[in-house]
């Protein structure tokens, strides 16, 4: 028998999830930590107790219901976030924790006992918008990130995160850094266009892009922009362009750049600009072209430099290794896309996900689906009914087999 | 006889008028129509007294003192501004006004009378820091702006211009747009490092250039730096800084490009910037070429915004045409110069000076000097007493000649 996913049912989970921290028009403000959180918590954790599932909420306040197998083994755990941006759309992790739980309610009802057990979470601050950094709950979980020192940051508000557990009745007694599942498996709205617009109704995720942030600060000369010659400026913004210019140059082959940030001073229309603080986002699932892209530029602005007798300055800012997911796991969600006649390709995580907090220490694997032109943190993020229908099933029948 | 002016004299009055509205440190914030601007402008009208001027005050606010001549004919005058930005120097327009005064001092003090009025005059809000335009007193004075509209603007405390006058008891009555003058010569600081640079005591000034300014907005898509393919985006910062680098491609043989102002929105690290506003001021004392260098640039943002999908819209934020000085005047300038043994060069302005708006009525020319680095409206701006005692030299024995 062919277990399929309830989309009536899972679908609204989606939109009674999305009532906690409604915007006015559309979408959702559900910040971590915030009031509004408590109560997508409270209403995830119904969905689990209607389950019957095994309550736990950890130290960060990741919380986990876990569904009993025949033996005490390491749980095949499905999860993703329930946090939005401040301006946010339904499905951005909450797809990822509603489909574990409608792959658990699917099991229930047909009376299925698995091997292990199957469990669903949630994990605390997966945007890192009122706090940094984001992964915050699945980082901590897998041991990357320490606890006391993420418990003692605070919020915009100024409280710490200890406190703010504590306000919203998720500060959990469950150590962190203690469970390693049998494998770690998320479904997620692609969050960019390439399976909407190539039609693609599954992707496999084969890993996470290896990200480097930095900030540059140019120094040149202030000066009047109609009494210097051309040959006597020193011109920061010029710079900056010919810096943003040669990194897009640099993303071909599946390099990405992107300069997000740039702030001239003074701003003024007839001053030349005496300095720029300008961004630098490089991603590539390689690290190794990643690396060479980081060090292209950093030569490139040096000689820059020396030619516009400036002085360029660079910060890290964040440097993260690319993430490779487990190749069964793709295989399979491959082999299961094609076996539904589902249209299935791999493809790189461009963005952070909670699963790969989890990929260093077991088996962890991504399902994509489409969503509307790639729009996501926005409120007119979308997912289409069949598309959510389809990833589940997949997700589902991967589970089924996990934990057989 | 040939007659010199009194340095030490200049000197000092340069050094008491910036003590109106002196900056803690250094410099001076007399900004148009002030409680500084009154004390500033009374101190100068006791020069004037001291002198036995006839003093008028006109309806926009600019005081001239006229020396009588033998015939009631036109005078020869003299002057500029002594309204400062916000952080300015001791001798930006107030070199040309002070040294109008020398001049007529030592014009008074050997008793010489001359066949025509020699006079010297401060124009209202050459800077039009406050209250925009700039160089508002002498276009109003030559009937390039309208008397009615620049009385009621309003500064940015709102209050408009006639009653900042009442309160400083400049509300003069003389009728502006009546006095056209036998000739109008300013003497003034660079402002730019040209003359610094070559170490030029006499800069020649041809005319003054066009300047065009305009603000593109230009609107892409904004996406997510991780998650869209490069081929996918919309990138309104790209673009800019093609743009940017263009219009500096252009800026070769006198042509000048600055872009001073940048706005990227939203301005975050990993999002592709959906929105930039960029301001483009491009100069040439060749009107037919500055059309030319427009036109370029123009045809330039239309393909790229084809090319990137973009909608880049351009909005004209200020046109002037180029000035052209008397060329009788900048070759005596020069002969003058020569005579006496100082070094002197043609020199383009390329910021405007009130002396612009005489040029259309009278023989206009003006004298630059060279300042320290080419720095000014800054509290760093300095001009040596020699470069000054030069130039106000020869501003002399050309006022002398044309009065005679």
């Amino acid at each position: 028998m062919e277990l399929v996913c309830n989309i009536d049912r899972l679908n609204n989970r989606l939109t009674e999830l999305g009532t906690k921290g409604a915007l006015p028009i559309k979408g959702v403000s559900r910040l971590a930590f915030s009031n509004d959180d408590k109560l997508g918590r409270d209403l995830v954790v119904s969905y689990m107790k209607e389950l019957n599932l095994n309550i736990t909420i950890d130290q960060i306040g990741n919380v986990i219901g876990t569904r009993k197998g025949k033996k005490d083994l390491p749980p095949v755990l499905m999860g993703s976030h329930i946090d939005t941006v401040a301006t946010g759309g339904l499905y951005d992790g909450c797809l990822g924790v509603l489909a574990g739980i409608e792959v658990i309610n699917v099991l229930n009802e047909h009376n299925i006992t698995t091997k292990r057990p199957v469990a669903v979470g949630f994990f605390s601050n997966e945007e890192g918008c009122a706090v940094q950094p984001d992964m915050m709950g699945s980082m901590v979980h897998q041991g990357h990130l320490s606890l006391e020192e993420n418990l003692s940051k605070k919020d915009t508000n100024g409280e710490t995160i200890a406190e703010r557990l504590e306000k919203i009745c998720y500060a959990g007694s469950t150590p962190v850094n203690t469970l390693k599942p049998f494998a770690f498996l998320e479904i997620h709205i692609e969050q960019g266009p390439i399976l909407d617009k190539n039609q693609i109704q599954i992707g496999a995720v084969t890993g996470v892009q290896g990200i480097s942030w930095q900030e540059l600060t140019i120094k040149g000369i202030s000066n009047h922009a109609g009494t210097t010659p051309m040959n006597y400026r020193n011109d920061a913004g010029l710079a900056a362009a010919k810096i943003l210019c040669y990194a897009n140059s640099l993303a071909v082959n599946g390099q990405l750049a992107t300069i997000g940030v740039m702030r001239f001073k003074p701003n003024l229309i007839n001053v030349i600009p005496e300095e720029v603080v300008m961004t630098v986002d490089l991603r590539n699932p390689n690290e190794e072209k990643l690396q060479q892209a980081e060090n292209e530029l950093k030569n490139f602005v040096k000689n820059l430099a020396k030619e516009h007798n400036l002085t360029i300055t660079s910060k890290q800012v964040a440097r993260f290794l690319p993430v490779a997911f487990n190749d069964e796991l793709i295989t399979k969600i491959e082999q299961k896309a094609k076996d539904s006649n589902l249209s299935v390709q791999r493809i790189v995580a461009g963005a952070g996900h909670d699963a790969q907090s989890f990929a260093p220490n077991c088996p962890t694997a991504m399902i994509f689906i489409p969503n509307k032109d790639g729009i996501s943190h926005n409120i007119e993020e979308y997912a289409s009914p069949k598309d959510i229908e389809n990833g589940v099933n997949v997700l589902l029948s991967l589970v089924s087999d996990l934990a057989m």
